[in-house]
């Protein structure tokens, strides 16, 4: 069974030598100081590793069933769901007027990578959990926050985002799902909605729905959306539970992977709802789980992968196999470890380098997040244009770093026994689900790199200068501040073919748009790798820290811009390249 | 479900325009006339895709058993087989003496692309059978040979390799499977053999296992090995089946994909096998057939794909989400289908642009080999060269284009209902057997590239460019041969790179061999789509052939020459990075 370490000296580095959060200014911040985070980061990561990451497997063996209409979670799910609730981790970062813990957005994030590479499919049933306490938080009324938020943020109830219908994800303008609005100021919910994540269990009391669907009046398309509150149980005046609503699980889907979360069809057959924030502003509602969600599913995309370089790691030092080529290494065995052999060390080093480069990508944003929840508008601004850089480029690496990972134990990787296959069969949803990747590119290339003017995208630009400027001179220059440089060089380029492009033909900036969150995305991953190798050598330079630990961060990030930043170029080729070769075939000719 | 259409035409495109087969002076190739391929080619179409391809899904959802110690294949595996073996499609390229049909291999090639795109997991038992039918008409005595061959021709008998022990697969000094010598010549095999794909089924009569096991006398490593025939059942003197030998199925896999084939744990206990040619040169043996199951996988790796595209591009057509961004396209559906966002199309380019690629270099290697077998040592040489590239690029860019295939799906493609999940789980074992990708690196810079002197390399050099002048001026000058040229410069420049870092630095060779596989890769598939577009622009100069599907080969190609070739680019970079950034970490610091 694989094995899960939660890498706290990495993350306690991140946010105090790199990000020094405690310094920031931020309400509340002053007090993470290095202990207090590191007695949090020892016990989040005591819960995963011990409790979560061995229920990992057997969530995957067993999956979910449905048995009466109710779904029954794998064995040993629900007693560490108690377990979480217990030790307040569903309450982190939540509002302490709704019993939450009141702490940093980045502090939930680092706690929240731990428990995704523990148990991904397991952590989904909080994750979506808090994506609608924040939607309720940002968007209900007080009553409805009363009503709500509590228990959510305890978890005695969960939470679902129910946007996806049959015949329509991505383009939610063409949703079915009919409100009608009844005297008591509520509305019946009809409609069937699929691939509702966390949809129905056994581990909490309630679930609270939150649904997409369309009240008379509103116009055609997403204008004529609006959110409701649909719980699973009514909810009496004192906060008891009432009668249970016409809402029900239609059926479970048979998933590549994530076993152990219940992926449901729901139908609603008029049942009862309560509209959340402005009617037929649904959407704008709906934006606010949804970008949260995404960065979550960010987080996912490497997190999933960490434990899968862990587990080929000590795959890699265990299996005998061959000699190196440079000579025996090990002359008493009767063969030496894998990874003594170049290209095991290659494959280390491409997901040892993305991980950690993508760490500091997602606690950034978290912090940048904080930061715009005191009202820091570039902050927000910064955070919105990355979020489908994070989304997109650490989902698609994050699911290449568990194909490698596994591939490192050859056969025995592709058998179940190992636990590998599922890290990459987990990995692969985030792909596709919170915005299908391709959507994640279409949002930074057509809404997100204009939005304000191009303001924020010149201010990463601006960021980068002004960053390069700074260590030009220094002992980084060549190994880091050069590759930086040309990296943003060419995300540049591509920004500026898209402007001089892009107005007379959508399409010569739409064919390259995946091509520009994966150039964006290593531009951000050289920035972060910049930054922390700056630290690393300060902190060396003045003798601080664990020399070897901040030795091995300095080679880590070398490899990154040796090998990793190179790709820069052969995206800025393909953007460059337009949208004749891609626009070219009529579809018949497919 | 999905659905599998045999891609006849470009079949016969590449067959009779571009490799011209019928003309090339080998023995028997002048009867592959195009009606005659063509009539071949659609009975195997028909087959795979009205019988082999509705058992894909079921093989994947009911799996193989082990009932009793006897295996069970799935549902309607049996019947389907019998087909196979009726049609005549298991001997089709085999030798007449031994009931073979006696076609080239390059016939065998496309009938088995259709095989494997209908149901790869059904068609890997004649595949080792195969497989295990080359080794002993190559090795065997002209005894075994009768005893064994016509057997195994019509698949009445299927063939294994076994290779792989518990604690080694790469490394096959290490194995401990013991032969023990008889006074009757036979010799009595002890051991257990793991991963040995169709290793024991309900569809033939008997199974042949070719066995790497250790003699007395051999020596240390791999040069003690020998390879022995081992019968499921005895064979008797007259051909009839005698006694159970001594060899058993320990258990069977529970694997990530390929369910419909039965992959075992293989014991044998005293089990009576007979030497395959020479005592302790098994290996020398083995690789034939091993260098067969390498070319086979790697048509594998394209050829899954294969109807993942298709079924992507059907999905496309029919889904409909969003509207065109230069202006509604079908004003009278809900939404416009898939196909029309740039970024699908970029999707299903790279799919259909690597695919055609890929089939041309599969066709052309196989034409290489039937060269080869007529005593051409140049077309030995460079077909011993472009097996690893064939095997490791295919794979790796078949699974690639197997996971864009299911993106294109979106949450769809993520439930087991449309298929387009076992396309990637099937496909991901190609990265794997047969010698991980890794592995088949290795022996391109290791080993293949300073063949004969580094030969063959040069020789593949001197084609690029001698194509290349041949075309110099020509209206593909600019699409086709200025692309190709500067990819077979990078191509250049990193075997410059080894040999003059290689001997002193046997790392700095191996840190780039995983990059310098797919360099080789992409420059291959540049010159098979630049052959390809020369064939295609003469026929539309001259009026022959169907204009549609020559330009769309053409624009086709443009695709992969813009959008793919650019990468050799940063495979070079990779490369002349060395080995430091790769080598420097100590293990402990992973």
């Amino acid at each position: 069974m694989p094995h899960y370490t939660a890498p706290v000296s990495d993350m306690q580095f991140l946010l105090h030598d790199v990000l020094n959060i405690s310094a920031s200014g931020l309400p509340g911040h002053d007090e993470l100081d290095r202990d207090f985070t590191e007695a949090v980061l020892d016990a989040a990561g005591k819960l995963a590793s011990e409790v979560l990451a061995p229920l990992n497997v057997i969530g995957d063996q067993q999956g979910c069933r449905l048995e009466n209409g109710v779904v029954r979670t794998p064995e040993g799910f629900a007693a560490a769901f108690e377990q979480m609730k217990e030790g307040g981790w569903t309450a982190l970062d939540c509002d302490p007027d709704y019993g939450g813990q009141g702490m940093p957005y980045v502090m939930g994030v680092a706690t929240g990578e731990m428990f995704v590479s523990a148990n991904m499919a397991f952590n989904m049933y909080q994750g979506l959990t808090h994506g609608a306490y924040s939607a309720i938080h940002t968007h209900g009324t007080e009553d409805q926050k009363q009503t709500y938020l509590p228990k959510m943020v305890s978890c005695d109830w969960t939470g679902t985002m129910n946007l996806t219908e049959p015949h329509c994800g991505t383009d939610l303008g063409l949703l079915r799902t009919k409100a009608e609005p009844q005297d008591d100021g509520s509305y019946l919910i009809t409609g069937q909605k699929i691939f509702i994540s966390a949809g129905d269990h056994d581990m909490a009391e309630n679930v609270i729905h939150l649904v997409l669907a369309k009240a008379p009046g509103g116009g055609e398309g997403t204008k004529g959306i609006s959110l409701f509150i649909v719980p699973k149980f009514l909810v009496n005046e004192d906060g008891s539970l009432g009668d249970r609503n016409a809402v029900s699980v239609g059926a479970l889907e048979h998933k590549m992977g994530i076993h152990g979360n219940s992926t449901c069809v729901m139908n609603y057959d008029g049942a009862k709802g309560w509209l959340l924030g402005d009617l037929h502003k649904g959407m704008r509602a709906m934006f606010t789980m949804m970008n949260e969600a995404r960065l979550g599913v960010g987080l996912q995309g490497y997190a999933g992968a960490v434990p899968a370089y862990q587990n080929a790691v000590a795959y890699a030092k265990d299996r005998l196999q061959g000699r190196a080529v440079t000579g025996t290494q090990y002359p008493n065995a009767a063969a030496d470890p894998l990874i003594v052999h170049p290209d095991i060390r290659r494959s280390l080093m491409d997901q040892k380098s993305f991980l950690e480069g993508a760490r500091m990508l997602a606690f950034w944003g978290a912090h940048l997040i904080d930061q715009a929840d005191e009202g820091d508008a570039d902050a927000e601004g910064l955070i919105s244009l990355l979020t489908p850089v994070i989304k997109g480029f650490l989902t698609d690496k994050g699911f290449e770093t568990a194909v490698l990972a596994q591939q490192i134990y050859g056969g025995h990787g592709y058998i179940e026994e190992h636990g590998m296959s599922q890290f990459v069969r987990d990995a692969r949803i985030t792909m596709i689900y919170e915005g299908a990747n391709g959507v994640q590119a279409l949002d930074l290339v057509g809404r997100k790199l204009a939005a304000d003017g191009g303001k924020h995208v010149m201010a990463f630009f601006e960021m980068v200068k002004s960053f390069c400027k700074d260590h030009a001179e220094g002992p980084l220059a060549a190994d880091f501040i050069a590759p930086l440089k040309a990296a943003s060089k060419d995300l540049q380029a591509a920004a500026m073919f898209f402007m001089q492009n892009g107005m007379k033909n959508p399409n010569a900036a739409l064919s390259g748009s995946y091509d520009f969150m994966h150039l964006f995305g290593h531009t951000a991953l050289g920035l972060m790798w910049a930054r922390m190798a700056v630290t690393a050598q300060k902190m060396l330079d003045s003798g601080e820290g664990d020399a070897v630990f901040l030795k091995t961060k300095l080679a880590t990030g070398r490899y990154y811009m040796k090998r990793q930043l190179p790709m820069t170029a052969t995206h800025l080729a393909r953007i460059e390249s337009g949208s004749e070769p891609v626009m070219e075939l009529e579809a018949e000719a497919f």
